[in-house]
């Protein structure tokens, strides 16, 4: 029986195939986005992988359920695997937000899931972090939300050669659309038409925005100008204080598709251009109010960064550690009649805290120790008697006997 | 906008209300699980959420479907999300054991999802801590698994006092079932019977016997006597010599409802009886190969720990500690002409791995310290000039003054 299609096996390493991901470098990635978020001061949260359908139409449109695995229930709701987290976070705020001082610092680390029937071969699936700051309108949060993205980014051994993020800003964009002459209606319009230049023919794009009045020498212009607002000015002395100058810089090509981001926005990119966006964010102050029906207003900001882009990058830039088998001591089972003692060796080495593996059936000792050399440990021990061990350190060949109850103080010594 | 009943918010502690779950506790167990499994040998994996329902069929029968979320997806593939993790483990094993040295010791983490439409209140998602051994049939490994429950309860601080292992046996029943001349086509029956030996009305289960040609007397005599067969007696021993013996104990009412056992079951209660089993396991020896349509054939064994009954035990014992907010250090900002420096000082001690929050815009003094008590920092430190800081001991009130540049240092000594 096969796996559905767009979903992952995560093995552990050595990985048996091709076709599967690796438990251990998941783990890893999770490690680190947990210790550098709560580093910078933000708590975990989680909420259910099923959610009302609504709760995504709500805030995406009727279109976003073509891209869900949604389906009714057995209770007749309409009901859909979350596409996103920050609609289940903006929930969460809005039923309970005046138990929590402002500004919340909250992050998580849920698997999302897309049906998109056509592209075939691609995920159905990722892990993403998610950090938001809610509660907060100074730039001063944008920043110490960016700062947790460089750090995050820096954790795994990331360089300012190797990524840099894209700022940009809604308002900086509104400004040039209103000052330009742009008319309310077409603004959505717009900034759609900016989210795609890149992608775009030329010609295509200049009759576009011809059509709103503007020339495309009029956009690129203020792209190359970069100009900043007072408030990415500010975050940029923000992060500059901090010795992060060399991280971020202005980029007005950057306006992200996503109808509800309100402000500032940003994007994650590695220097050589090989990968898709490795995070992305940015300010979206009405959503906690449009989920709440209108009970709660807070201003928030947040960004994603997703565990498939981000593990290409590491492997591209060889940053993933080697995830050799993590155990810590072999013990050696060469008399069966000290297996009963080598047993309470095994359980007590463990209740001290090491990665202790053994032969579960009596097995000849050669074989053991070439277990012992496959599982890289750092040491064997070995019962010599019911009152004797040999501990030996498997790097430095260094040879020790203790008394058996005393083996584990031994071993942090050798 | 609600989230769908039986589904669980966690958020951070303080707890906002008491219809949610703390999210620090759900990572304080996670992390017990994890760390012991690693102790005991045990590899980290995991599968997809979602599996094609013939999965789960395949093993439970037509009639498990009633309690899924199974639907169909768009591509009109009859999929379900998981409500356990075993035939996942053993598509997985089948898929790639070759590449994998026997026994295979893993570990998992999985969410799963059941509907039960009649059980209103009651949760339809829980995580369970999944440990399995495949490829091994000798009874050291059943000691093996077994030694990793009692260790990961004792994690926990529970103690024998706290909680037993009942310890049964398929075969031992089959034997008992077999010479008291029961034929094989009423051998699931008779199991079924003894399973629900403890919710039924003696007279009942006496009718239900009678017809096999068994006795209630016969039945209650075989319990209570509890002889353990040579199987048992081996892991008995073994869980012995590694010190366990108080935790464990013979119960043949344990016989676990699930078809597919076919040796050990084991089943984890508090001792006082106030909780539901807190884990439950057993060997499913032709498991893989049912799975794998006959390709691969291994012997195995797992148990499974959920989430809710652990954390209600480990409430009513009161060993579940305080997720106060885990901040080390709070950075004052008295002197707003010394943000951008303390902006410096907050990156670099965060950078040396403490835990740092700070004032994100300007606020009093004494608010900010209000702060820092609450969070229950070690460490409060402020920014004297661009060269000095004032560190404080927020247990011990002691302070020091030292270089900016080195209060990473100092916050360690003091």
């Amino acid at each position: 029986m096969e796996r559905l299609p767009g979903f992952r096996d995560f093995y552990p390493e050595p990985l048996p195939h091709t076709d599967v991901w690796s438990a251990d470098a998941r783990q890893y990635i999770f490690d680190k986005w947990r210790t550098t978020a709560k580093r910078y001061g933000f708590r975990e949260y989680d909420g259910p992988p099923l959610e009302p359908l609504e709760l995504f139409t709500t805030k995406s449109g009727e279109e976003i359920v073509g891209q869900l695995y949604n389906f009714k229930d057995k209770g007749d709701r309409e009901i859909s695997l979350r596409p996103e987290m920050t609609p289940t976070l903006a929930r969460m705020v809005a039923a309970h937000e005046r138990n929590y001082k402002k500004p919340i610092k909250w992050f998580a680390i849920p698997q999302l899931f897309r049906y998109e029937r056509q592209q075939k071969g691609r995920l159905r699936e990722h892990f993403q972090f998610n950090a938001d700051i809610i509660g907060e309108t100074d730039p001063a949060a944008d920043a110490e939300l960016i700062a947790l993205l460089i750090a995050t980014l820096r954790s795994f051994g990331l360089t300012a050669d190797d990524f840099v993020i894209r700022l940009s800003s809604r308002n900086a964009w509104q400004d040039f659309f209103k000052h330009g002459g742009g008319g309310h209606a077409h603004e959505y319009e717009f900034f759609q038409i900016i989210d795609k230049l890149e992608r775009t023919p030329p010609e295509e794009t200049e009759k576009k925005l011809a059509v709103m009045g503007f020339t495309l020498a009029q956009v690129t212009a203020f792209i190359e100008a970069g100009q900043p607002t007072a408030e990415l000015d500010s975050i940029l002395q923000n992060l500059a204080a901090r010795g992060l100058k060399d991280f971020v810089k202005i980029d007005y090509k950057v306006i992200r598709g996503l109808a509800y981001y309100t402000g500032v926005v940003f994007e994650a990119f590695d220097r050589k251009g090989e990968f898709r966006a490795i995070a992305g964010g940015g300010r979206y102050n009405n959503l906690v109010k449009l989920i709440s029906g209108g009970k709660v207003d807070l201003p928030a900001l947040g960004f994603g960064m997703g565990d498939v882009v981000l593990l290409e990058l590491l492997k591209a830039r060889a940053l993933l550690p080697k995830f050799d088998s993590p155990m810590d001591v072999y013990v050696l089972v060469e008399d069966e009649a000290l297996r009963a003692v080598s047993l309470k060796l095994i359980h007590d080495l463990r209740a001290a805290g090491y990665a202790v593996e053994y032969p579960l059936t009596p097995s000849k000792l050669d074989k053991q120790l070439k277990r012992a050399q496959e599982l890289k440990v750092g040491f064997t021990v070995r019962a010599e008697s019911d009152a004797y061990v040999r501990i030996r350190n498997a790097k430095t060949r260094d040879e020790v006997v203790a008394g058996i109850a005393d083996a584990a103080n031994h071993l942090g010594k050798l």
